[in-house]
């Protein structure tokens, strides 16, 4: 009964069969290795497009730090939601990453961005007006942090907005596996033809080792120079990069990343329903592989005497992540506790 | 014939071994897990000390860049040779992980600083004069950006200077087996015994997949909280962190580093041997896996038709590096196309 | 009818006087000079201790941002209020000083910092958790740029607190003298007393051409060293430092600052008392030389045809800034033209 | 006999009158005051072009540092002398701007860059080869360190080969005024004319008591508000500008900034002649004000013993520097010392 995080999970056995293959002998370092160019023709297949450029790292924190840092100048600021991981949970990376630039928050239910909140904001603003920061970049997370997920609709009217005021679009896509499944969308019509200009695409938290990759799309891609240049600086270009790449060649590899979210997915919605049917109370919809849920006085305890590892989440409720290896014993054994 | 580079070499077959058995089930991620926790065990026996923090990262550039960054403030600097790795080939990561502290140079036969060049620069500082930076920081290539290695006594001194100016000890230490196997000195003698206050511990040219140690001795352990910080910060946090100690558990296991490192030293003075033998003359002393040799006219094209790979070394000679897996046979081709 | 800002008015005539007096022959360089001596010593008078370290700067972005950069590390944040200047009108200094810092932010009526905002996030706070950020400084804006000011007792609680929590304390003095004129208490009581640490002290806005203070107390004191190594390296460290310590001495002989900041406030509590008479709301207390009102329809425009120069305050209020020249017809002629 | 800095002289009386005379009354804030936008008319008049931008700082560090902030990614590096200013006294002011750019130096007789060493360099640069810092920016400093000016033919020829490699052009001109006039040229066939992009013109160690321009010559005009976003985030960018702006002002009224430099350059050609035939050996040609000599033993201290203030240049000679209000009265006690 693990539901502390999908980082806690193993990785898929086709990952790892994917790396003792990619162990042939000598290769070219520093991503001149051939895993790494039919990693990148992979993905440009899943995303239906020659007009992209792609890189690749061991981790999310340095996917969003290292996309965010060729978008947003040191004295610029990004616009995300208060709850965003970069903000949260990344130990000040963007800021590290953009040599100081600033992070402009908005509020937003179940922690997602709305035109509501985010117009005023771009009303208000004058890039002229040389004392205050300007927003250069829309940073969205998908999934959200309260495991929802933005439609492409959705998606498609906070860029053009973001575009209309002359800033980038960045998508922290960590879970965004969970919430292609979820919405039926598909890569392309999620990222570029939403309006996304720079996407982090997550792996790890969905069966791989380590693996993220950084994608640049349409006029973005001109910048792959300046991101490798970035990347390497940040000490993340991997000597021995085709072990990275190789790990996402196993996961795209007959939709392996799709089928594992899903599976997640699945796992994630049984444990709602039997959670709801207990009578508990949801916090959030449940669009991904993670559940919220409002838990009554000694039903904390409850599940974790019987073996339940689970996080609170930061607005009290508390969180159960579902991972591509949860099982219906593990899902029926949490919501037993609670029925 | 894979001259090339150390980062071009396959990982050893027990390292993903390693990796296959620690995929076992869920286990805590960023770092929190059992294989972290014994390889800090294990690295703390052959270091024959306690009084010794760990924490492990991907990449030897992220190595070097999160030690110094804890090392050096932003208005301080790093004193180094001219030709060290991290002023020649990191992309300015030291700058980066430091904001801005600078490097300052050392010339010195083989790449090696001396007490000699170290003095007068000490001599000349005056840390109270706020218009000038001072060097707060020592930072020896174990073995050098010319293949050579200090020993211990010269490492002795030279930190005994460092630290008589108030300066910490950084060791590069990406071919330090390379070095202790060339030398016969041990673990903690090469290191925490002869000043090192810092050392990155590097794996990956010797065999991992891509595992590096960041190693804090003594008064410098008490460090270890703003080191994980950086660390994080830096998007050097694997969440599946048990990936990376285990690759570093299969090389501590049965001493196999060494015995790698041995292999490649072994080749490297048979290539050297065979090399000179046929006529050429060696650039710099070979003490570990590296062998820079003057060739001449026609001889690099020769070896390359051959099928040789190789790179010219910074200092006009060319470069033959040779690894834990290199074999007779290409030892054995590269000098018949010299002879 | 010009109350944009107290940035907008002349030097006082005896500051002028000062400069000119300085201007007397060769005398030593960046700060090693007389009048910096001089001026080092009334601060310490005027502040009652001798356990101060004190350096100048031209102006208040470089005195805020120095002064936080060393009290906060890169990965770590500034507490303050949501409208405070250090995030809304310094185009990230804070962060560019800092090397990244966060700066995270409390909402709280009339631009102030509660106890009651401030407790529960140093309660929720968990220094070793290496994902999040921890607050490392707390930083009092005063006045406020509500034009409120602290008590003694607020700043009190509030450093206590910090204190507790292990946090440094900064207070934004750049209208320092405005507060301490309208609550009547002294330097000494309204800072180090009360426990703040380290004080932008402002001169600018209250008479002088450029020259701000930055003053270390207590153990603070002791970073002055790395202060100034800041103050160099951001290139705030005036060759010709005399020009700017005479400005101070100037200020503060004669207690010319606080009868400065009298004749500003009463300014303002007559503007105040009018526009209430006239039947206007205040938006928020009067406390030191800044009027919030809010405008009827047709009121601004007729205030602007008159010639009354003014902006629009960011909570949608009209801001009336008045100054050390702020006349009683400028007063009166304002009045008028609502009533 | 103080010849120790033009940074410990004196403003000259028509500095301090412009800066009385500005002292009328309340006027805009940050630059938008009528004195500023003068001081931008009689640059450009000066500089013979309509296509230039210009602001306005306190320090030369602040000049040199937001000049090269705008032409230096925080991944490049500019090329310099190993001597220059911004290398060696200004506590790594470029390296916080740039954000961690590197310098690259080169070596050269009497601190003068040359196409023969700089060729090289640029040959060998590989601007794909992603683990090396390519050189962004070459940086000129008139006068040079060693007080010799470059010819307008010089810097033409440096300057062209820059461009060449894609690189832009930075002259710190702290004291091109003394330059200009040693080399009889023209501000613009100095600057723009000869290939200069970015210009940090010093006024205040010709007279002023602290101001500095900073010039954007063609393409780079329109880099401005990139600059002032820069200028206020740093802290540089004065709340009464007024005061700044009438100072520069001053200095150009009636080309008192060249009548100034004349004086200063006539007294060190006064005191190198004397100091020649006393029989002393000059270490560098005198091109500007300053007068670099080898002293037997004894005589530095004899000067010393006789009142004359003076610093040991870095290369062992010893440092005399002339002012605008050096006298002849100085000149000749000082001489006489020596013969």
């Amino acid at each position: 009964m693990n539901f502390a995080s999908d980082t806690t999970a193993p990785a898929h056995p086709n990952v790892l069969q994917a790396v003792l293959d990619a162990n042939d002998g000598s290769a070219p370092s520093y991503g001149a290795d051939l895993w790494t160019d039919k990693a990148r023709q992979a993905l440009g297949t899943i995303f239906e497009t020659d007009d992209i450029a792609i890189t690749f790292v061991n981790s999310g924190t340095a996917a969003n730090a290292l996309a965010l840092s060729i978008l947003c100048p040191p004295d610029g600021a990004i616009l995300c939601h208060e709850n965003a991981h970069i903000n949260c949970d990344e130990r000040g990376a963007p800021e590290f990453y953009t040599h100081g630039g600033k992070l402009h928050f908005l509020s937003g239910a179940h922690d997602l961005i709305t035109i509501r909140a985010m117009a005023p904001v771009l009303e208000k603003m004058d890039r002229h007006f040389v004392h205050e920061t300007p927003v250069d970049v829309l940073s969205l997370s998908q999934l959200s942090e309260a495991g929802t997920a933005y439609t492409q609709e959705d998606i498609k009217a906070l860029c053009a907005l973001a575009h209309k005021a002359n800033m980038h679009t960045h998508m922290d896509g960590a879970r965004l596996a969970n919430a292609l499944v979820s919405t039926g969308s598909s890569p392309a019509d999620m990222t570029w033809r939403a309006g996304v200009d720079v996407l982090s695409f997550g792996f790890t938290k969905n069966g791989a080792m380590g693996a993220e990759a950084i994608i640049l799309f349409g006029e973005q891609a001109k910048r792959l120079g300046a991101l490798e240049a970035r990347r390497k600086r940040g000490g993340h270009m991997p000597p021995k990069q085709r072990f990275v790449a190789a790990q996402v060649l196993a996961m795209l590899q007959g939709d392996l990343w799709l089928s594992l979210a899903r599976q997640a997915n699945d796992a994630a919605q049984a444990l709602a329903k039997g959670f709801v049917e207990a009578g508990a109370v949801l916090q959030h919809p449940v669009q991904g592989n993670e559940v919220f849920v409002c838990l009554k006085d000694g039903q904390a305890t409850a599940l974790r005497n019987a073996g339940a590892q689970f996080y609170d989440g930061p607005d009290g409720s508390a969180r159960f992540v579902t991972c591509w290896n949860t099982t219906s014993a593990d899902v029926q054994a949490a919501v037993k506790v609670l029925s």
